[in-house]
């Protein structure tokens, strides 16, 4: 077994040489350096000169993103009573996010033989397809039943407030909350489910998973370059989703600023809510009573009042009778009705096979939106929606969870380093 | 609301007419009309000449078409009592799978206003991405409880049986068996959720989903152009599995002959078994001992007597203690010693978030394989596996199905009239 003394790699690497000797990869031309990954007629070409979004940066990566296809989220319980544990954690994380978003398995050189691979192995030899991994913070980091757990408590910034009751929750505690977050996205979901997995196997000990989630296609435009795609009730919702190309609007909307903790500049807060959708009985629905209930047509995306997807939405259009065009509960007015309100939405589709109880689909939309300030944001605009919005009927929301984003940092640096400076 | 009227298209019409409007489609040259869908600099281009796989043919699709990325599998429990109204169900599913495997929608013309939308609507807009529906029986179709439900009992093919227990088994009744079985794989998750959502959705009054698996990624090969994927161990499980590119071995191996009930000629009988690997535990194993549970090496995918993936398995060479190579056990040599076995393996990896009861992660091997008799292939293959094979220790079979999928059928016809005729 002498020739095991070799296994030295890193995945992009592995693709150059499998290229080199013909195994079915393409390596494309221009732009720097480009590979296409070709699997026969079924060809899904990726075409990866941009394949690697960098990881370290004054921001985390995956808030101002464009949207990846693919999504793999994790809650987790801290189980560690010592803050220099967790700042541990944060480092070994920091250290092993930025070996996987830059497409090379964790941990350095050839893997010893006897002890276990640092690197679980799934995603050897695939580009890192757009991986990002953003941390947050959860409320319970700092304050938990009361207590102050690392010496935090001070400084929780005012932002991360506890989500208050929203109209029609039905929140799962299993599905809520927690002390830290993982968000891994990528256009590849085996490399979006490595990152997770290979991160909660590094907190053992310190930390396990409260709650994941998968979601495999996103449902949100957040660039001028993306076509806006359909919710699981074949609606384009979102059109007006911010564009992650301004950078005044992600100012203005998304990054925390000078008002926030000293710690949180640069940051972002996210909040995720578990949507599932009432498929069943929507699917039910006429034509006519869907597009009401969103406001805009089913086929072409436009609204009701107009005739394309990007037509301008006229809130004060009636019909003949007196009654408007775009009902007073339409999803899309309320949504848009305050504009001062506006969040980076970030939500992927889900499903989770069946629900046992009562056989039909479990799925819907994992909706994950970022903001500079909740209080002004997620919570006034859910406040409205959750009392009047016709969708209500159909959606319940039933897992919840809020968490600080930090800034970004450099080689040699950690996620939190912030904080726990 | 007049201009309602209009709402007529299918997904390909609107993908062209939404490129001419320059929305951030291209459409390419060459080779017949492709088109290539960008999504921004996180372009995932689908290369689209060839992605649409024809429903219609003497044999299904879906079994020696080149393995897809991604599943959506549904195994379904009949509640009619009529066997007309089974017949009745597989011509109006046999209609919707010829429309969404051309990438059209369920339904002709417009969405009429006053009426649940025929199709569900979340894949308008998306191109086929190879998707393939295919179908199958389950042996509860032909005889349950002991009853001849439907008047098939005698029809039941002799290969068509109960799969015996088998060693190791740990199977969940909730995740086994079925009267039917859809399996809906495609390159874009959303179009092969889509599938069998609508699919069930037309069953409703005639049967319900008994139990439902996603796989987010292929782990087999099944064509000479395709890499062979890793396994969520980090292996590369399978490398030399049957490629459908060989029409000889595919009539040796997957598809049921003159030794079958007439109906099932140009048949197979497909076997699922959802196969949980303890992750955790795997994880926590040194990287000598994972290769010789597989007998190939973790990164180049190499047997352990030899230096690159492709080279011949030694079952023969000793080490000089005289001890096997490849240990007795060894997953790779149970796998290949009765070369005469062989299957055409169709399986996807999957998670279903965490367990529960263990806070584990719920995620392994959703393993599909095709025949011509399982009697002769899966089951003692199976039986040999289940017995010896190290890899045991790290795995359980906790899902359960076998299913004859009958030949293909005819623009006019369905799938199952040689059956029901």
């Amino acid at each position: 077994m002498s020739e095991k003394t070799g296994q030295k790699f890193n995945r992009r690497n592995m693709l150059i040489s499998a290229s080199a000797a013909g195994a079915g990869l393409v390596l494309g031309g221009g732009g720097g350096y480009a590979l296409a990954h070709t699997q026969g007629q079924q060809a899904m070409q990726q075409t990866s000169n941009n394949d690697i979004i960098s990881f370290y940066g004054e921001k985390q990566a995956g808030i101002t993103t464009p949207q990846q296809d693919h999504l793999h989220f994790a809650a987790f319980n801290l189980t560690t009573q010592d803050s220099n544990e967790v700042a541990s954690l944060l480092r070994i994380w920091t250290v092993a996010a930025a070996a996987m978003t830059s497409g090379k398995p964790i941990g350095e050189g050839a893997f010893p033989d006897h002890a276990p691979p640092p690197d679980t192995g799934e995603a050897l030899g695939l580009p890192a397809a757009n991986l990002t991994i953003t941390f947050g913070f959860g409320p319970t980091l700092f304050t938990k039943d009361g207590k102050d757990r690392y010496g935090l408590a001070a400084r929780r910034p005012e932002a991360l407030v506890d989500l208050p009751s929203l109209p029609g929750d039905a929140l799962d505690p299993t599905r809520s909350g927690g002390d830290l977050c993982v968000q891994a996205c990528s256009d590849n979901p085996l490399v979006a489910f490595h990152a997770v997995r290979n991160l909660a196997r590094q907190a053992r000990g310190l930390a396990t998973i409260r709650w994941s989630q998968l979601g495999f296609n996103r449902t949100a435009s957040t660039s001028t370059q993306q076509e806006t795609p359909r919710n699981l009730m074949g609606f384009k919702d979102g059109t007006n989703n911010l564009k992650v190309e301004d950078p005044s609007l992600m100012d203005q909307h998304v990054w925390a600023g000078n008002e926030a903790a000293s710690w949180m500049h640069g940051g972002s807060y996210l909040v995720a809510r578990r949507i599932r959708m009432h498929l069943e009985s929507w699917d039910r629905d006429f034509l006519a009573d869907q597009e009401k209930v969103f406001g805009r047509r089913k086929v072409s995306g436009a609204p009701l009042t107009g005739k394309q997807e990007f037509d301008a939405v006229d809130l004060t259009a009636k019909h003949p009778d007196g009654t408007s065009i775009i009902a007073t509960n339409a999803h899309i007015r309320l949504a848009r009705e305050d504009d001062n309100i506006r969040i980076l939405r970030r939500g992927y589709s889900f499903t989770d096979g069946m629900d046992k109880v009562t056989g039909e689909l479990d799925a819907g939309l994992f909706f994950i939106a970022f903001q500079r300030d909740p209080r002004k944001q997620f919570i006034p605009l859910q406040q409205k929606l959750g009392q009047r919005d016709l969708l209500n009927e159909y959606i319940t929301h039933n897992g919840s969870a809020i968490f600080a984003c930090p800034p970004g940092t450099q080689p040699g640096g950690f996620i939190g380093e912030t904080l726990f400076a």
